[in-house]
């Protein structure tokens, strides 16, 4: 693709991407499946605006998230706003405007637009597509368990196994427990969390550094890496316990383990967290989540706890092409291109194309009077399946030629059978894919 | 809906809007209704980013649009961005770039958000969806018909009558010559064309002072006043003459006419203008464009005519809605509640909602222990049509009870053939529905 790229005047912005039809293809395939799990389980599409106040996100994301990767304009009456980096925060501020009114629970999910200021490379662009899907109202590792269900099944609908990707889930409240236990005073747990979400991204001696700026001693140090590589305690946490039997009995028990080094890196998560990764660990996060028990009520609603996780399309892809399982999908609608044999008969052949189009068949006229081949030419370059013929001859016996070009065969039909006859060939052509 | 919205900390930006469930699974119905009329006529998906360098629209759009109306963001490098007022330049640079490998002729469609800093009022948001449909690499009035035909076709698909609305047709080149024989100089007829557009917008008397300022004397702004009145001269345009000879063929006729007041406000249209009304003149134009012969090249690609038009959901909606022919959705996939009678039986209904769901039957399991007649209650109220229970009788002759909430009849079914009678039920009532 690159190299067919002519050099023009003008580019793209950096970090940002054109979705031609082909990837645009794609990119709905992805979508839909994201769109049929979520609906399988009985939640509701909606959707948010892509502007926000800076305000909304300031103290609700990570600070990282505000700072360093939100996109800020300014209106023209010098109000602050942000390109949305995420749309939690858009969630809770909707839930808040309407909370009396909305049935409880709140089975909602959303796929859209979100920017964040990254540097670009290869799986992070600037402008990512998002899935996010939240149940709000039932505080119990049941509705956990209910959205590590829908990830897994999600998984499943895209041909991922539980030897390519799994997911791995935690809990804070179980931490905070842990890290009251090495005499860890609770004022620090946050900037802890912080820490342990970054672990993976930097050298030991530099994390070491950075437990020792936050407040902990060396032994601290010592106990808190013995925790985190200790992938066998959830037994002590009763939500834990509840969830890990609930997922067993969901029938998705193998794409999940307990990992105590996944905390996430959002403030506003307060129990159940969790994430998947491909085994290897070749990528980022596919998708992330967690309880959080106060962000409704932060935004200005009453409190209702919820959980949730977004999914990112870049990765999700990037995982999928690597296991050869991102699809190849031909963007064309069109089944039919009626030929034009000359300029007298151009109104003979529109006839045609308005008649199969009222039928709701997708149909190309082809609109200058070009020779036959070339008109053949058009339709194979496009991957058109059926070309209809109307030449002089057949305008007589008022008849047309239907060319099937993947098999080259033609039939000739009456022209009043025509749209009966290719409905027919449709259909028996897409039971015959299936 | 104002009502009820609660006065919380947060409120959406000046402008902008939300889509609960039920306003996004109809603005989903509008989308697919723009998206099935496109693809019947051949046409292919595409989508540019939301964010593009603010240079592109310079001089590339109307002037209003870029200096009064577009969303300017910086980049963190200082770059200037700006979020797309209109989709036109980013379609013109990705046909550029591409260029030679894209097969002609270009049949390309866009459903997504635009946005404009306009003042915020009935029918008019700063942040709106807009559905751009392009034809490019044939320049004939039977290409200007083809996208016409497909803005009457879209109108009958919504169930908007030739009554209620109507597609008026001019063209710039046929104003051109009209220009010149009442002796307006040719570098005079960018600025005509803006007052021609916004003639409506303003009294009389401004807008004849605007002409002076421009350069006409008093009996040229006669002679434009009558030009502008007369709905007679079209036949003096071949291109016009074929046009609607076209049209007429495509049995749109009764939906479109001249009008030499259509000029439309974007400076790159250069042949067929057009666009769409309600015949009261109540709203703002529902859809617009026409023919470009040069913006490709502008761009800095090869050059290739093209025509297209935009048209907005607001508008769209509006007008819907004024003809109550704007839907009501329910928003809620959801077709089945499985309840749970009580702790101990809960692992029974959650595998019964499994089974259920590995049907691809969407289904909501009851997650919290209430009694009957709440789960009862709440499926009534979120109109989900089919309840399961299971109590202890049932879970001991392994049969379960469906309730139909509609009729409130109720039957049994033993639990391995549930679904498949649930997929019979559901079959037969969509049947009935059709």
């Amino acid at each position: 693709m690159i190299k067919t790229m002519a050099k023009t005047k003008f580019q793209l912005a950096r970090g940002f991407q054109d979705f031609y039809p082909q990837e645009l293809a794609e990119r709905r395939w992805l979508f839909e499946k994201m769109r049929e799990v979520s609906r399988r389980f009985g939640y509701q599409e909606y959707e948010g605006p892509c502007v926000e106040p800076l305000s909304l996100y300031v103290a609700k994301s990570s600070e990282e998230l505000v700072r360093q990767q939100t996109f800020i304009l300014s209106g023209r009456g010098g109000e602050k706003l942000a390109l949305r980096p995420e749309l939690t925060p858009t969630l809770a501020r909707m839930i808040a405007q309407k909370q009396i009114n909305l049935p409880k629970p709140i089975r909602w999910f959303s796929i859209g637009p979100r920017w964040r200021y990254e540097k670009p490379q290869k799986g992070r662009t600037r402008e990512f597509y998002q899935w996010d899907i939240d149940l709000l109202g039932i505080e119990t590792p049941e509705a956990d368990a209910e959205l590590i269900t829908i990830a897994a099944e999600f998984f499943k609908s895209v041909g991922l196994t539980p030897k390519e990707v799994v997911i791995k889930v935690n809990n804070r409240r179980l931490m905070e427990e842990k890290l009251n236990f090495i005499e860890i005073p609770p004022q620090l747990t946050p900037q802890i969390f912080r820490a342990i979400d970054k672990k993976e991204k930097m050298t030991e001696r530099k994390w070491e550094k950075w437990l020792e700026e936050i407040g902990l001693n060396k032994l601290q140090t010592r106990d808190l890496r013995k925790i985190l590589a200790d992938k066998d305690f959830a037994g002590e946490s009763e939500e834990l316990t509840n969830l890990f039997s609930t997922l067993s009995d969901m029938g998705v028990a193998n794409y999940v383990e307990f990992d105590p080094a996944v905390i996430r890196g959002l403030d506003y998560y307060t129990g159940t967290v969790f994430e998947a990764q491909d085994r290897a660990g070749k990528f980022r996060a596919i998708l992330g989540g967690g309880r959080y028990d106060n962000l409704v009520e932060t935004i200005g609603g009453s409190r209702i706890s919820g959980v949730g996780f977004a999914a990112g399309d870049k990765v999700v892809e990037e995982v999928l092409r690597k296991f050869n399982k991102w699809p190849t999908i031909n963007p064309l609608p069109t089944k039919v291109l009626v030929t034009v044999f000359n300029e007298s008969l151009y109104r003979e052949s529109l006839k045609i194309a308005r008649q199969l189009r009222e039928a709701k068949i997708p149909t190309e006229l082809y609109l200058t009077v070009d020779k036959l081949d070339k008109q053949l030419k058009y339709a194979n370059r496009q991957k058109i399946p059926y070309v209809v013929i109307l030449g002089p001859e057949e305008e007589e016996k008022r008849i047309v030629t239907v060319k099937n070009l993947k098999t080259g065969g033609q039939k000739t039909y009456p022209q009043e059978a025509l749209t009966k006859e290719i409905k027919k060939i449709i259909k028996s052509q897409m039971d015959n894919e299936e």
